[in-house]
Parts: structure tokens; sequence; C-alpha cells
């Protein structure tokens, strides 16, 4: 894993990704105490940074594997992230989702022309039915982050930002990253690495699910104690991976835990003065940036925004507490 | 009024505005039934395109004009943009809003650096107050749309569709323009002219305030028989202007009238689809390329969103009447 296989993942991604724009506003710079610029990919393909890392792991497959289609365990952005690249690919892509996922999600991830395999949580592993479709129909598993081609594209959005900061004159920042199994925190911090090394890293992660803060304390890759409890759902995950957390070990600053309190406020200021819908886990490092400065060093800060596939009820309960 | 006076205005602008990017989603597409594109000027500083315009007038200023300051009238979006604008040029900003104006946006203002000036709508004249303004302090009066700079300003919003419709390859589309008196869309169709000229305007308006739509059709500048009563409140305006109402007679193929549901709709559209905040008179164009396609011709639409400056309560009606 190496800034050479971003550098190779966003020339392959060159034209169907969209580069992102940095946005700011006077009225957040006042909150955060400081300069504040906010990396939208809720403006990415499918409303996430998803779709660069499946747009990365297909287009460097070989034609004859890419041909007989991907798969992906997935009831949210990774799932519309590869289903996507997968159409445009013009490749068969099958998602295998609990069969109480929700049901606009299942439309969603159909109406991107994915094959939706739906399964029996109580009754069924998800692994076994991914062995079968592996064997029988030659499928290529695409996951969700501890995949070298994965994070290579996520860190094609660090490089956007490490050309942006030097567009506008910024050489020293703290980049806060919304982190759930780390595929994008790490991709980015290897992209800065490389091309800003004043920008440094640092993970945001709900308030109880706030593993890679601890592994990053500890040395070593912790867990979290559950899956689900927590309305940041995109980026609850069980632990950082194999391969993105010795990159995070090296390059990261400590993590960061914010609560959903803090999440929903930051939405609502989105929404107020970014014109911009974000989910609860996209709005983690916003949040950080926010109400965390205390935590944070320098006169600039930038906050990706991971994702903005919400449902209007949460939304709306972003808005009712905290747009005023 | 021409070509080279939006040029001259992308210049000063250069740094300063935001480029803002095309956005497309399949879902919109299948609706449309075309392909469609949007241009989100929501994404734009202060929430809408009136940043352009108000940077263009400040910037086009002698020195000495521009440091006794600026004078404009309005509660809401050319306000905010000439309010920043101001500040950014370190030059005073009054602005002219009745008393009874939502205090949220009488707080905005003032935190761009404006001075607010308060008059009672009932009992005195705000053009009054104005001329006393503008003898008293030397302020100069920049007019929300019939005025040469401030078309021009808006104009660099077509120059950037000119650009990325021929990065997308596309030479021939509709340019649907959400309208009010007519600076945002005469300045687009001029620069369209100039740099793509198979790229044709149509002015986008709520049903009932339709004057531009009446005034291509007749000929002649036709009026709105109110200024208020539809929830478009952003481009509800009297009549449009006398500069650019024949820029648009030139220039322009019919006006479409939308529905406030259509509005709304589109506005639950974008949420889900772009995670976009629009207001009502912002998704105008967007109503149009998505409800109206028997009034459209060509494979491609193209759709401004001219801002998001809109209240909670208005966005959460959309969601829950559209958000489904």
């Amino acid at each position: 894993m190496n800034i050479d296989m971003i550098r190779a993942a966003a020339q392959r991604l060159e034209g169907h990704a969209r580069k992102t724009p940095l946005l700011s506003s006077p009225f957040l710079d006042e909150i955060a105490g400081r300069r504040l610029f906010v990396k939208p990919e809720c403006l990415q393909h499918t409303g996430s940074f998803k779709f660069r890392g499946g747009w990365s792991a297909l287009s460097a497959m070989d034609e004859a594997t890419r041909q007989k289609g991907v798969l992906a365990f997935s009831s949210g952005n990774h799932a519309q992230g590869v289903a996507f690249a997968a159409q445009q690919h013009g490749v068969p892509a099958v998602i295998i989702m609990p069969a109480d996922a929700p049901q606009l999600k299942i439309d969603n991830t159909r109406a991107l022309g994915a094959e939706v395999v739906l399964y029996d949580r109580a009754k069924e592993s998800r692994e076994e039915i991914g062995a079968r479709l592996e064997a029988e129909r030659g499928l290529t598993l695409v996951k969700p982050y501890d995949e070298p081609q994965v994070i290579a594209g996520q860190g094609t959005c660090g490089l956007e930002i490490a050309q942006q900061a030097a567009d506008l004159g910024i050489s020293e920042a703290e980049v806060v990253v919304c982190c759930g199994g780390g595929g994008l925190t790490s991709g980015i911090a290897l992209a800065l690495e490389a091309d800003a090394p004043g920008l440094k890293v640092r993970p945001a992660e709900p308030e109880g699910f706030d593993d890679v803060k601890r592994s990053l304390a500890s040395g070593q890759i912790e867990t979290n104690p559950a899956m689900s409890g927590n309305i940041c759902d995109a980026i609850l995950t069980p632990a950082a991976g194999d391969l993105t957390f010795p990159i995070m070990h090296r390059l990261c600053g400590p993590g960061i835990a914010v609560s959903e309190d803090e999440c929903l406020h930051a939405m609502a200021l989105a929404f107020l003065r970014l014109k911009l819908v974000v989910e609860p886990g996209g709005a983690a490092a916003m949040a950080a940036a926010l109400f965390h400065g205390d935590e944070l060093e320098g006169d600039t800060v930038i906050a990706t925004i991971s994702g903005g596939n919400v449902d209007p009820e949460m939304f709306t309960r972003a808005l009712q507490s905290y747009a005023r």
C-alpha cells in the first residue's frame, strides 16, 4: 500500500469520480475558533466517498475477472458505491443485504443496476452465501475498507485536499476524517504524507464506538463492543483493518470522539451555512472541528464530510433540534 | 452590456467566487426523461448566485467610490451577497430592510458585516431613506438586477456552464434558469451566446408570477399582479428590467411556469439524490426540467439552482410531502 497506488487510482478515476470542492463559511469559522474548510464527499456520486473506492477496485481488475462481476456485503454507502461503479463499467454487481434492511435502500441499490440477494440475519451467514456466489459465479468480493485498491481509491480524496490546500496557500492544518474501518482515513493520510506533509490527519468517531482512538492510544487494534446503538450508522465498524490500522498508527494524530448531539448540531449547521445534506456519521469530523477545538492545534482545520445518505426523519430531527 | 463585461467580471471574481460544479444523478435522469445536469449556486458564497453580482459590482467601482461604501434594498439573497462582497473588500455596506423582516435574516446580514437600517413598511419609503443615505454618506446603490455590472457578474455562471458542458462533450442543450428580475437569466444567456451557442436559455418562474414568460410571448415587459403569495420568495419581482428584458427577448426560448408543489418536489429530490439544500425559488428550474419535459427539446437539459437560503420549516415541509 503506497502513494503510487493512490496516484494510479486517481488516473483511473479521472473523468469518472467528482472532484469535490473545499467549502467554508464565516459563520462556521466563528464557531470553530479558527478557519474551517469542509470537503463534501456527500456530493460524490451515490452520496458518499465510497464510489471512489468502488471505482478504484473495479477499474484495477483485469478484464476477464471484472466481466464476471463483483460482490459486496453492505446495506449502506459501500453497496451503492460498488453498484454504481459496476453499472458504469457495464459488469454485474451482487449486493448481499439483510432481509430487514430498509426497503428504500434495497430499491436504491437495485435501481443502480445491482442484483440484491437478501438473507435472514438470524438463520443465515452472509459470508457463506458470499462464498457460494464467489464459487458458483466467479464473482470477486470488494471489501469495504481492508483492501488495497479500495484504500487507494479513498486516498484520491486526500490528493485533492493536498492540491486544494496548496491553492489556498495552506501548508499546515489538521485534517479531521470521519472514521469507521479506516479506509478513507488511511488513504487520506498516505496522500497527505506524500503531497502535503504539513497536513496531519485526525480520525473522528462516535462516542462509545471510538475503537480507532483507543487503538491509536494503545498501539494495537481495539474493538467496539457493539455494531449498533448510535445514529452514526455509516461509521460503526467492529474494528480497524489489518491494512488500515498500521497506516493510521504511523501517520495520524490522536482520535476525537463526538456525541450524537454534536453530529446533529453539525448537520444543522451544514444545512444553514453550507447548503449541504449530511448524514450523522458523515458529520462526525465537522462536529469535531466545531465543538472539540480544544483538542486541535493551529489556525486551520479541514473536515471531511463522508456522506449524505440520511433519511428525511433523521434530517428533520437535526433541523428541529439545532437549526435555529 | 456585452460578453466582454462578463469576461472582465470573471477575471475580477477569480479566486473569490466559487466555481460551482455540474452535478447529476441517474435517478433524476430517469424522472426527467433525458440527461439532467444541475448547476448548484446554492453552494456559492452566502448560499446564492447573488454573491457573483455583488462582487462584480463592488470590484468594478473606482477605489474612492468603493471606499465610501455601498447600499442595497433587500431582505434576502441580494442583501447577503452584497454584504459579504463588501466585507471581503473591506468597505461599508448598508442594507435597508423592512422592520418586520425575520430576525434571522437581519442577524445574518449584520453578521456579514453590514449595517442594517430598518424601516416601517407602512409609514416610510425605503427609496427616500436610500436617497438620504446616498446623499449624506456618499454610498453607491447596488441594484439587484437591472445594473450592467451585476448582470456581468451573474453571467460568469454562464461562462462556467459553457466550459463544463464542453468538457462533457455537450454542444446542444436547453439551459433552464430560475428567473426573477432576469439578472441571472440574461447574464447566462449572453455568456452562452458567445461561448456555447448550441445551449439555449429557458426562464423558469412560479405559476401566477410568470411575467417573463408572458413578456417573452407578447414582446413587451409585462408585470406581476402581486409581490407575495408564493413560496418562491427569492424570484418574486414586479417585472423584468429595462436592461435584462431585451437580452432575454433576443436570446431566450419560451418561459416555463412551475407550481409550488413541483418546487417542493424538486427540493425533496435534490435532498435525496444530490444532497443539496435548495430554496423554493431556487428549485424552479429543476422543477421545470423534471416535470415539464414536454415543454423541452433534445436529450440534455441543464438546470440552475439559484439559491439554498430556506427556513428549516419550509424544508421540512418539502421532505414530508415528497421525500419518500
